[in-house]
């Protein structure tokens, strides 16, 4: 019977989460596909800039003023002229769900922001249940632990004790899983954040505030990145219930 | 009897509302004193790069540089270089503690990364005590409504009619105030966006997403649009509660 019903919760997990990483695949491909023209568009507009920029001053190489652009463009905070890969925009789908919402990659055409809409009505409270469904797991977990300790301790301090200790473990915990442990895995990941940008980032993300000066990897290309990042879109949920 | 009760619901939620613009008000007013000197320092390194790239190329002329790279940085939807106002950072401020974080003006030097994490840790909360306020006011609002219906038409209808009627109306009056005037305000104030373009800011901004390709006014100077903006963030009750 325990084994019954602990299979069919087990089951309602993966059915939920396979559908969420499901409705992300298909959005990221949609914006893949929307966004494509106006990207392109982007790239030609700057390439014709630069040719009519050339023209006018013809003692100029291309190669001077492309370096001068990518100097400009990194001051400005704004590296990646390039076309958005197929994951930035499954990273782009999940931090919208989220509502996170770095915005280093707004989308551009009408096509996309009209979709955005549609793919957030039905996404951000997708996102609230799955991680309703994870919340309750955790709010389980922790009234074990509680038990637990009162199992352990209760011939030793009174009640109110043990649950203080039980809210300064959990407090404790959370703070580390959250913020410090994924700040010192991205200031080690990320040869250019020192550990207050990684800390920065974690906090802007879990509040999902999501106010950040650069993304993870977007100068360098580093998948390991975005799969911590993964981790803390889970976490969210200790903040969200 | 009721007069004081009256009067002191009123003055808790002036004291509430005060508490939170002075807090709003002095946290940018940090902001805008700490980033000062990183805005003007990257101003420095622009036209530190501007000078090199003026002598490395002796043909050039200042101005034309100047205006290809606003070309460069308009079509990467990037428009302002200048150091941004104290209403910007007022702007910012607000947005940041109620995690809609547009990030168009991330924060750049150290000092403000770590002023922003205690500014939020506290504003946070703070905000969503604001908002649960005024959102138990409308919520009263709602049932004084549909008792008004009830009153009216009970003698007409069935009560699970009446009901549905009731969630019809809330329902079409949020949308219609939440998004679609907002938005009409928005096309009518922003010469250069569309209904859609002011759809899209409306309803990032509401669901607290705040991935926009450009801000209010980030173009052009318009007060009138901050103001729009405040009603969004007000309204973002709605959906928090």
């Amino acid at each position: 019977m325990i084994d019954q019903v602990w299979s069919s919760s087990v089951a309602r997990y993966i059915g939920i989460f396979g559908l969420y990483i499901v409705y992300l695949l298909i959005g990221s491909s949609i914006f893949d596909a929307i966004e494509n023209p106006s990207v392109h568009n982007r790239i030609q507009l700057l390439e014709q800039g630069r040719n009519r920029f050339l023209r006018e001053n013809p003692c100029l190489d291309r190669d001077s003023v492309d370096s001068y652009v990518d100097e400009v463009l990194e001051i400005m905070g704004h590296s990646n002229v390039t076309r958005p890969s197929y994951i930035t925009w499954l990273f782009f789908a999940s931090t919208l769900v989220t509502t996170i919402g770095y915005g280093q990659v707004p989308p551009l055409s009408y096509g996309s922001k009209a979709f955005a809409i549609c793919f957030c009505t039905l996404g951000v409270p997708f996102t609230l249940i799955l991680l309703k469904t994870i919340t309750e797991k955790l709010m389980d977990m922790t009234s074990q632990f509680l038990e637990y300790l009162n199992r352990r301790l209760g011939h030793l301090y009174r009640p109110v004790h043990i649950r203080l200790l039980h809210a300064v473990l959990i407090t404790t915990t959370c703070v580390l899983l959250v913020f410090l442990l994924p700040a010192a895995v991205f200031s080690a990941v990320e040869p250019e954040w020192t550990f207050l940008d990684s800390l920065y980032y974690s906090y802007m993300t879990v509040t999902t505030i999501g106010v950040v000066d650069v993304l993870p990897s977007s100068r360098i290309q580093n998948v390991e990145a975005e799969a911590v990042y993964k981790i803390f879109v889970l976490r969210k949920c200790v903040r969200c219930f």
